[in-house]
């Protein structure tokens, strides 16, 4: 049976680690909000679905992805999840794969918190002043370390530099790759300055974007593009 | 073999997450950095262990735990590892407990960041005005949501409105009243508010802290003192 993610329809998000490695895996999955209404589509019932009194383990947010009668929420949870069943979990440490996604899923609400600096239920035009502040901070200070330390750990993997685990794809590569993606999207000055510092990671956002099912994905209508509603937004103002 | 934890020896902070699970099993382990330094404790040898080139799994920041050989990484990492062998992550659904515990996560990280919106590597003093704006938007909005979320599930858990998971003490439960205990520390009049609207949050609360090894751990020295170099810090101007 075909898993069923259920994400916000408009945005890459949070849900895009999850596309990323169904996708990289071939695995056979309905994107449900992004179905037609008469499919189950559209937001709304997104909504509902974590409203409803009857269900006793709602998300606190999406994404959440349902498996017959299994239901996970948390992104890097459901990662946890599909990464033994997709073969994306490292062939012997799956606990390694996860630390690694957990890193990124830092990286990513530190990103986030760029353009939200004050209140994620707030216009970013309301804490504009705030956010030019921590942007400054993030592009100096976290993400030379975060991606540095990436970087550490490509050089220092006994299996070879080409991934982070081992020496074949896990999701951690694939979180990588959209991690780095989505700050080139928004930093982009800023980001080719880390990235020339970080050759390692560079190369991985390369190779991973060129292996043929994730290529054929980018390529496709189901990769939804970088838009100001997202995780990552391009302000040029915030890339310094 | 003693579990041995590496953390910051003078805070709470994401260490005591995993203290309390070792406590609450009466397992055997080591704080580390609270060793005197003949044992190897001290906090330099805490950064010099991170930055050790020879160690290919270095994680990105503390804490991290060692068992014999195995060495990991990111509290919620850390959890799931010793969920298992310590009898606190639900007799059936691990992946629930490990849900609940990156939620809790979330909620800790926004609380950090009411006091250093702007950047971890400055000075609260310094981001003061952006802080102020933040935490009435966590009290305001993000504590009653995170909390609401909690009270929803222990509401809504099938074996009863004790505990998170299944009706027996987990690592979640543990991670709740700390976090709980420090948004108290933190905010003492905004978390009243909370908790009068979230009487099985609050509950959960008395009831784990009440526990004879909980309780016990509570009032040794091993348990440090809430201060104003940890998560939850107490600055009366954020409680509004």
């Amino acid at each position: 049976m075909a898993y069923r993610l259920h994400y916000w329809p408009t945005i890459q998000g949070r849900g895009e680690f999850v596309r990323l490695a169904l996708e990289a895996a071939g695995a056979e999955y309905v994107d449900v909000a992004r179905q037609s209404p008469a499919k189950g589509g559209v937001e709304a019932a997104l909504g509902r679905s974590l409203q409803d009194p009857k269900n006793p383990r709602a998300s606190f947010a999406p994404p959440f992805l349902v498996d017959g009668e299994v239901v996970v929420g948390q992104t890097a949870a459901i990662l946890l999840y599909l990464g033994s069943r997709l073969g994306l979990a490292g062939e012997v440490d799956g606990l390694w794969t996860h630390q690694l996604q957990l890193t990124i899923a830092d990286a990513v609400a530190e990103a986030h918190d760029t353009h939200h600096p004050i209140s994620v239920d707030a216009y970013y035009e309301d804490q504009r002043a705030a956010a030019l502040e921590r942007a400054k901070a993030f592009r100096e200070e976290r993400m030379p370390k975060f991606l540095g330390w990436f970087e550490q750990i490509l050089q220092r993997n006994p299996a070879g530099d080409l991934h982070l685990v081992g020496s074949a794809l896990t999701y951690a590569d694939l979180s990588l790759f959209q991690l780095v993606a989505g700050l080139r999207y928004a930093f982009p000055k800023a980001t080719a300055r880390v990235l020339a510092d970080t050759p390692l990671v560079s190369k991985l956002h390369g190779n991973v974007s060129r292996r043929e099912r994730v290529h054929a994905y980018l390529q496709s209508p189901r990769r939804i593009a970088f838009n100001e509603e997202g995780i990552f937004r391009h302000y040029p103002e915030l890339d310094g």
